[in-house]
């Protein structure tokens, strides 16, 4: 399966090498991974919600809540979740009238946009940190692309506390779905609450047909956004985004 | 604008009669149609969220929450999410590799589906009652219609109240706008949560990009949904869904 950010094929004798090997685990920690996530929608998930302190941003993007367009489109609906949560002036949206929203077809629009980087290339390959920075840029907001391996465990939870406790910005992550016990490779997302006493963090993740948005402990985030993109030789990291 | 359900053209004389009147209210009660709804992404919104007891199908519901392929499409959205968040076995959706989920695509594949009613036709002109609940029971649930004007307010918010307590079920409703103090007519949507000590239901609105999702007085959903739906001649009315 086509993962969001395509990576570097594995050479064909190491990913043999670990189909032959025999689990080097025992069982239960090799599971450990199933339980790093907590589902939202289930009630352990929601019972964290109402308990956060750290949700402002919540609220405008569950209302915006996308399932990415294709496979590799995990970037362009983070992208549109997060201008139309921060209601950013949109475009008329094809076959709506005279309504007006961001859609995964129309963010593309702008020739500024499009310069950054083609929908056909993002089908085809996805997008990096820079790249996602760069597209929401030429949307007129103010955006800061922060590479992982820049950030102490300390900066990341800071950082994260103090976006999502104001309505006013948003902040997306691209990260490594294994370091957090997922299958799969690069992705991006929104996050949208921070629970302090479990000291988890909510994504909502775009790729609503594979996993469900989760709740996730912030060092194993803080790890997979430190996880290095094959295609740049860079960490992965975050984008802090606000209206200008 | 295409109103989710076509109604019959207004007379041309009557449709002139209301452009000429005059505002025959104050001002102050001319605009407290506005005052009915809460936004639920707004603080208050969430505020109640917070609040409210009976809130089993949020969860599940929010994590399903699209926007209508169409302006036609409220019934279509409403239920793909329904379907999804009841996490009824879907078929694979085309671009998506082997993941399988409901889209308001593959929603009308099944012959036993588009014998109720044809993509082409609802895109023209949505559905009644009685069509959304042919629909859904063509993908096996169970599936029951009843019209608004069969409902006192009293059973009304039992029916809501036992039915957003627990996640096994959903409930849809099907109403005209305009009781609710909001442009528009006949459209339908999910609701997800009920708040007690308000006496306001959470309507999730699959038209996102006209309204977002709102928290209404249930006395006014419910005389929303005792209208009458001018294509049948009978009242509008809810929806509840559950898995066989």
């Amino acid at each position: 399966m086509l993962p969001c950010r395509r990576a570097h094929a594995l050479p064909a004798v190491l990913a043999l090498a670990l189909v032959a090997l025999p689990p080097l685990l025992p069982r239960a920690l090799a599971q450990s991974g199933s339980d790093i996530t907590i589902p939202l929608p289930e009630t352990q998930g929601q019972t964290l919600l109402l308990q956060s302190n750290d949700r402002a941003d919540y609220g405008p993007l569950a209302e915006q809540f996308l399932t990415q367009a294709n496979l590799a489109y995990c970037g362009v609906a983070s992208m549109v979740m997060v201008l139309n949560s921060l209601a950013v002036p949109a475009p008329a949206a094809a076959g709506y009238g005279s309504y007006r929203f961001w859609t995964q077809e129309n963010v593309f629009e702008p020739a500024a946009t499009r310069a950054v980087l083609s929908p056909e290339v993002v089908a085809r390959q996805g997008m990096t940190l820079q790249e996602l920075r760069g597209l929401l840029a030429s949307h007129g907001v103010q955006a800061r692309a922060i590479h992982g391996d820049r950030l102490s465990l300390a900066q990341f939870r800071l950082l994260l506390r103090s976006n999502l406790s104001q309505a006013s910005d948003r902040l997306l992550v691209n990260y490594d779905r294994k370091a957090l016990g997922q299958a799969g490779g690069g992705h991006i997302s929104p996050v949208a609450a921070y629970h302090a006493a479990s000291d988890r963090v909510l994504i909502l993740d775009v790729a609503r047909y594979r996993y469900p948005s989760v709740w996730v402990p912030l060092t194993d985030l803080w790890q997979a956004i430190r996880t290095t993109d094959s295609s740049t030789g860079l960490s992965r990291g975050v984008v802090v985004v606000r209206q200008i």
